[in-house]
């Protein structure tokens, strides 16, 4: 019996065909590349190091290790911990004007896992789900895992095509959830408009789908904030946040606002998927964000770095990409998103881009159809200005390549 | 169209059967009331807070925001921090004497995501996939939520009867997966015997099955080592660790060691469901674990820790509960398993013990099917031998009253 397979072993496993049909994401197949020293990264949605609280987190982990180590290392509650949840649902119903209890907020490893927890709980297979196009490609895969049908709605400078979305219901579409980013959407950076966000909220209680609202950037925004969002105006809303982009992605700590009919299963879901997210984030997670002063302060910092850095990249890249590319103007977020009126594909130049040390996702990768070749997200958040003016000179000389030799 | 629910509002959200169907673990459901200042808990598996090493963690922490907080702060790769996953590819190496690559390891939001990305990679709805009873209870909802039909396979004092599973093999049951944790079994305490690892890696060959050794308890032993993996003698095994019981569970890293065919797939799902396990807590452990000298220590401590409660939780049950109780006699891990020989049901003794202020799981809880009504499952782990003491006073208090009132 001992060791070693027999010559005649039996077939390699049989794969769920959910799973086995994943396509992996361009972004983070890219990551290992992006961590080359030599590389500058306009690819995947990677907040800027230097802006990282991380003299801060220091402090509090200490002081968490000393006096509640209990808490910080022992397992908790799935649900989360409580004072967290609490924040999070004072911070939901300043937003939208409406009370959000802490008990209807599940703190899940990152906004990644509510997207998938929801997901599953919602869709039995072959069940339709409306997916935003070009959309945030993370949802696209958890969307896809839970053996949902995806029904692409398009994009514009306003958001998801509520009116288009409004005909396909008239017509008999039958979703159980519509997923949209509302405020600085990746990969477009396009916010919602306020009309749309009230007429999709009427949509969902008029069909009786949910609003997966995904809003991760809402706090980043250079002017304005951001209208109030599709909860203000349904309860039929589940609310995606999260700390990745305001506090650190490596924390892996965001939430969930949930339906009360909803959240007892997505607890039980995610009691079997994790147990609970790491309580050492949650906690100095929740001592960050109740130093109002501090978190006030901070998310000045964050609205203030990137607005310089999306200015310093629009800059860079009117100048070496004059009338070849035209580019959004974002408001807010992480990126710009950019259309070759040369005719030039993305995902031709990609290969001639990496080569000369840097990164940008082509915007095809965003759409679950073949279109979007002659448009490019470029993330402005990673690197400091100076960088992204290097990081603009070595795409024109890609862009130049390709043109030679073409 | 604003606001609140139109009074003939559409019904409620669908729920996937497969979720909607899930129980919640008891234990957690106990975890609320198991905080209670005032309760000796010996539910949960949680280890001993006194035995954290929050200090080291404090120094390695306030070092690696300082020198390196791209990395424990960053996105980090879906696969795990590379570091860490070397490391745990030295330690099965070592553990099974043949070459466990770092690339075979995923690191995991604690083992219990590996058991949810593995079931779901492995089981289509209906795939039968055997589980040992009684059994972990995390297993046993992640199994279901993925849709396998779990067949249950008795545990005895030498594991999981591997005969009794020979035999179904042989008539015709041909699963997709074998369930097992190998070594101080939860709840049982039981390990596997040598030979039964044996004949269950020959099983795995003969029939194409994996065998899913979820092992975190090993390095928990009071005496001996347990006997090499099953690994050691097939690469039909997928192996799930942990540093929650050997670190600290609030941590959330974990591992699965892939066969290669299995891989992929898996790694795909886990960037569906969550990007990537906490940054900090793997660079973390990581710098933790590579200091050899430091972690044997660390180790030898957490062994003569768990040891001394056994002996006084096992010293003081034999006293409060003599000849009512008839207790297992752990080498290693966490928990004593026992049975009433009196009669009396566990589930029964319960709510008496929380009103005393102590908690335990009734064995029942355990089994896929009515049975162990007269067993008890108690964790030694998570107080101190003075309050295992009065703990079983509490015991020994409840159970006397279950007496005067039946």
């Amino acid at each position: 019996m001992l060791t070693s397979l027999s010559p005649n072993a039996p077939a390699p496993p049989r794969i769920n065909p959910l799973v086995g049909r994943l396509r992996s994401s361009a972004i983070r197949d890219m990551l290992a590349v992006t961590q080359r020293p030599d590389m500058l990264s306009l690819g995947g949605g990677m907040p800027a190091n230097d802006l990282f609280p991380a003299q801060r987190l220091a402090e509090i982990l200490v002081r968490v290790l000393d006096e509640s180590c209990d808490l910080a290392l022992q397992y908790g509650q799935t649900e989360g911990f409580a004072p967290l949840r609490s924040w999070v649902g004072g911070y939901e119903s300043a937003r939208c004007g409406r009370t959000v209890g802490g008990e209807q907020v599940l703190i899940t490893s990152g906004s990644q896992q509510a997207l998938d927890l929801v997901a599953r709980t919602l869709c039995s297979p072959g069940e339709a789900i409306v997916f935003e196009e070009p959309g945030y490609l993370g949802a696209l895969q958890a969307l896809q895992a839970s053996g949902g049908r995806l029904v692409p709605v398009p994009v514009d400078e306003d958001g998801l095509d509520v009116t288009e979305l409004a005909g396909r219901l008239a017509a008999g579409l039958r979703p159980v959830a519509v997923y949209a980013v509302t405020s600085f959407q990746n990969p477009s950076g396009a916010t919602l408009s306020d009309p749309r966000r009230r007429a999709l909220a009427g949509l969902a209680e008029r069909y009786g789908f949910l609003v997966i609202e995904d809003d991760p950037y809402a706090e980043l925004y250079f002017g304005d904030a951001p209208h109030p969002p599709v909860r203000t105006y349904s309860d039929n809303v589940i609310t995606l946040g999260s700390f990745s982009k305001t506090v650190a992605p490596g924390l892996r700590v965001g939430w969930v606002v949930l339906p009360p009919s909803l959240a007892p299963h997505v607890v039980r879901l995610k009691q079997a998927a994790d147990l609970h997210a790491s309580a050492l984030g949650q906690v100095a997670v929740a001592r960050l964000v109740e130093d109002t002063r501090w978190w006030r302060a901070h998310l000045d910092t964050l609205r203030a770095g990137y607005a310089e850095r999306a200015a310093a990249l629009t800059r860079a890249l009117g100048e070496s990409l004059a009338g070849r590319l035209r580019l959004n103007s974002p408001q807010g977020g992480m990126f710009l998103w950019g259309r070759f009126v040369d005719g030039t594909r993305a995902a031709k130049l990609l290969p001639l881009a990496l080569e000369r040390g840097v990164s940008f996702v082509a915007g095809e990768e965003f759409f679950t159809r073949p279109g979007g070749h002659d448009t490019l997200r470029l993330s402005y958040a990673t690197n400091r200005p100076a960088d992204l003016a290097e990081a603009a000179r070595r795409l024109a000389c890609a862009h130049a390549a390709l043109g030679d030799l073409s």
